[in-house]
């Protein structure tokens, strides 16, 4: 039965998508932008640097076929710091080294940045462990670029706000995130900034978090003194970072003991599934710890989300009530929509309703709680994950007011319904809520 | 007169005390909880690891009994690292080294997890001086697990997030929140990571407010670079650190110098018994300071103290006219009870009257009042201890913006209770309040 | 037209001026304070380290004369840490070194703190770097503490708040703010500590947002090995710092570059200055970048600016419309006053009419607004300046909801005025808003 209405659905959603005019687009080098919204947007040139397999585009100062001992006699003086740096990366060290051009290339007409892809040919284990991890869904590192751009408010916002988002998201697209150039070290991504460059700030505090554990204090006190070039297994360090833990021995397969799904869900713990992945995260844990603390800590934070959860779904609860009762102002169809919203606007209300898309031209209420899961939950989430004693406490104290919050403004709500019921007050006009602060000013922007 | 009152005063208060079921508890491994509350709570497992003396329980995993080599010889395969921390300690390296049995005894079913009287046993000294504190009262390191048992919100929030709290109070039960397991370094335990683990954070931002100061930079510069193998006494630093302004010396009394009680209450800085304690800072700071300075920075805190003090009292009298006039609502009989508020229920405002547990189930108003003068004012007194600018000029920003809320929302209240008295406005139900974010699901998951 | 309006205009203010009596005062030890507002407040002790040249007396613990030797066989045992850290100097190494007395003076009861003077006969080309950003007005370094002292609310705050302005304003009045005494490192101070000591939190969070970005976080991790005794030039840091951006080869001109008037008001990215000062920052980034890189992030920047500036000109419409009705409540006029206050109480909206000073006393939206564009906007501005992707974000975010909180309370305060000219409610007392946070008690603090 079930089977059968996919069978039916497909080819409906698929007319909808095409009459409405939102295709997946294929990328091209300049030209219109990328994904399901590329007609909304025009890539600026910096998404070159950030996505450089489908938008950078050599700059075509120097015209000629160089080798490497050119490039380097050149690039000595223009940019001493990047030949530095090769020179004492492994590349250069190496008995047959890997020169500017092996990535590059060497028409300097034509010079590449390199992707993924490149650095695979040779690192070919890292790399298929990074696109493996696509099996797991989004979050996750390889998906993060393809997701951004599939996201409504992607073309709905001004870009120079959504260039905030694409930096980190570029990831997905190139190797420089972790492993900066030139050294390309892996030391360096051991550590922890190599991390939280992104992973910091909500709705993912894992740089705050981590460094307010004890963890995070042991390294941040003697962490200097550790020799980063020994591999992520046990033993080789007195306290672990996020690359020992979420890629232990090397494994660039980030979400593989992934629990909880980050914090953005509610998940069974009593699955055998989840079953599997607990007894991952204990042998890790029991590099150091008794199996028997490593066991209870994971219970603890189960704990931990089912009091979120609680407090979540009251949330939730009241605000579809508040939708079936058409009490929520403004209504989906008062808003500005988003690209995709001209053919089915409602209000999305939690994870499963895709509420991840709406930052923006939802009502107060619906932002509350949105704020309430995306950020307070997650930071609660991530405190209880990595040890923060105070932001569990300040997460759970902020989605307690959040939750009070709401119930006051959905009683408010009422309250003014009423009033226009009686003709006491004029509802307020629809228009109002079309020139949000996004609104004026977006389109123009992409 | 007085000594008479007290006399009358504690058999009617021990006679209460048990006829409403609330007497101290002691504590026992396994079964209920710990202290004055012991009956509203069950120890969870991770308890065991904060809590060794009353709560910890062998993993039984092994039989046998052991001694030193053979732990290490097993333990060097099954938790490296922890061997290798121990090999580089002071404990192996001594002639007659300590060893895995010293501290945990040797018959696997019965391994302990060692107390401060277990390491007081060699360390004398030390564990003298952190047991002397207990003189000061609370805040002490060891008072702090005995009064968070004995907090009534101990037993009244879920345990979950009660957790957060307890983790860093275990200060009080275990060395190792400082000297991490298992090199036990003093070297390590005189950096400033050894105490920000715990404070950090409201409402005792030490963390964010030395490390603005410029004492707190230099350490970040440079901190890596010092011998913290040296004692913590003049000429050793370039610059001081929690440790060597708190526990000069090294001795094992923080509280031994405090002069304003941690910012918690208003002191009087003209008595002898102040003059004592500012000399003792006065000599310290001229470890590398010019004493008229020092003298002056303290005369500066002194004047911080007193803005702070005028706005937290108007804020404190705006709420005590408001209790005497009875509009505070929820009441304290409308409330959630906390277990001890049976009995005697009343609105508590200020810190004489134990507002320090009034985190929960109380009116708007009277949780805008704990904020300020718990987080806000707290902030503000660290931040002009520890020397960050910015920090002070946030939290009296902050004070003065919660004094006008306060001021406005007292206003409120008067208008609401004069419609409610014109039968404009029906009084809302009691029963709204019984029904709070804490009180559902609390006391089955304690 | 217009030099004739000044030759008019100038003896109109000097005469208003005199007779309001604010006549820029010349600075004196002891006596009242300094600047415009001199009659107003009177100098603590501290302020003779802050401002030593007008504000220090010599302790007079001591007489006699002394040179070097003396001074540090005695301070051996009373401050060894600063000895030792001279001693570790270059003043101490020189072949003809710099001792004590040069710098101090050798009448131990007219011992001198040194002003930037002393350290510039040395240091010629420094201290004229440091004094010739005197040219591009405020901010800078050269007139933080002149600019600091004619700021109305100087005078018109608690002095224990002000001070928390004033001690990093101080760098405009000794050296070290920066270069730490006694081994004042230059290694020292091109690290990034040297400046986020004052450069942190709102309204200037270059702390936050440097050590968020890619460049801080390889400081964070590596930056403890690099080699601080290199100059500020090309090829010699892996990572940019705060000094190898702003005063890079060493130049003590910070200002050298200012693009965007750090963020404060809009520029017009188009005029040949500003192509002048693209360039500079260009060449600068080309250290390691391509320069269309450079270029683009740049440009990038102009349209963060673009949409910074879109939501702050929105809200300061609705401030002035509110102006030109007379709806501000409080008015200017039912305010505490200023110092400058008698004469001509205005609402000042926006940067251009001076709304720094407004940090007190003004309404709760006027408040908003100076929030919105101080802290929000420039948090915003660092970010993007910086490379906090997060920060740009949540800046932004903060400016959308801030001009969502303004257009509402502007709604709010039409319906406020029209009930009150119907009758409906009462106008609220002006003497309610004179007796705000920061009046009763200012004047007899200062």
């Amino acid at each position: 039965m079930r089977y059968r209405l996919k069978l039916i659905a497909l080819p409906i959603v698929a007319l909808l998508a095409v009459s409405a005019g939102f295709v997946y687009v294929h990328w091209s080098k300049g030209g219109t932008g990328a994904g399901l919204y590329s007609r909304h947007w025009s890539p600026d040139p910096v998404q070159g640097y950030w996505d450089p397999e489908n938008f950078y585009q050599s700059t075509e100062i120097v015209e000629g076929i160089f080798e490497a001992e050119l490039c380097v006699q050149c690039h000595e003086g223009i940019t001493p710091g990047i030949v530095a740096d090769w020179r004492a990366s492994r590349h250069a060290l190496n008995i047959d080294p890997v020169s500017c051009n092996d990535c590059h290339g060497s028409d300097h007409q034509q010079l590449r940045l390199p992707t993924p892809e490149v650095c695979g040919k040779c690192h070919g284990k890292q790399h298929g462990e990074f696109q493996d991890e696509a099996r797991y869904g989004f979050p996750s590192h390889v998906l993060a670029m393809e997701r951004a751009l599939d996201a409504p408010h992607f073309a709905d916002k001004p870009k120079a706000e959504v260039q905030s988002c694409v930096q980190c998201h570029s990831v997905a697209t190139k190797c420089d995130s972790c492993h900066t150039r030139h050294r390309f070290d892996a030391a360096e991504a051991r550590r922890p900034e190599a991390c939280v460059t992104c992973h910091s700030g909500p709705p993912h505090p894992d740089d705050e978090t981590y460094f307010a554990s004890a963890h995070g204090q042991l390294y941040r006190a003697e962490g200097s003194d550790w020799d980063w070039s020994k591999p992520l297994i046990k033993g080789n360090y007195k306290a672990p970072t996020c690359a020992y833990c979420h890629m232990d021995g090397g494994r660039h397969q980030v979400a593989h003991k992934s629990l909880w799904k980050f914090g953005l869900r509610e998940i069974n713990p009593h699955t055998s599934k989840n079953q599997v992945l607990r007894k991952r995260w204990i042998k890790l844990c029991s590099d150091c710890h008794e199996e028997s603390k490593a066991a209870q800590w994971l219970t603890d934070l189960d704990q931990e989300r089912k009091q979120a959860w609680k407090k979540l779904y009251k949330a939730e609860a009241v605000l579809k009530d508040l939708r079936s009762e058409e009490l929520l102002r403004p209504a989906a169809d008062e808003r500005p929509p988003y690209p995709m919203g001209s053919l089915w606007q409602r209000e999305r209300i939690g994870f499963f309703e895709g509420q991840a898309s709406a930052f923006y031209n939802v009502s107060a209420i619906e932002r509350d709680y949105f704020e309430m899961w995306y950020f307070e939950n997650l930071g609660a989430y991530k405190s209880a994950a990595h040890g923060s004693m105070a932001g569990i406490k300040s997460g759970h104290d902020k989605m307690a007011a959040s939750l009070d919050r709401i119930e006051t403004k959905a009683k408010e709500l009422r309250n003014l319904f009423e009033a226009e019921q009686k003709g006491e007050i004029a509802p307020a006009p629809s228009e109002l809520w079309m020139k949000g602060a996004y609104t004026d000013y977006n389109r123009d922007h992409n």
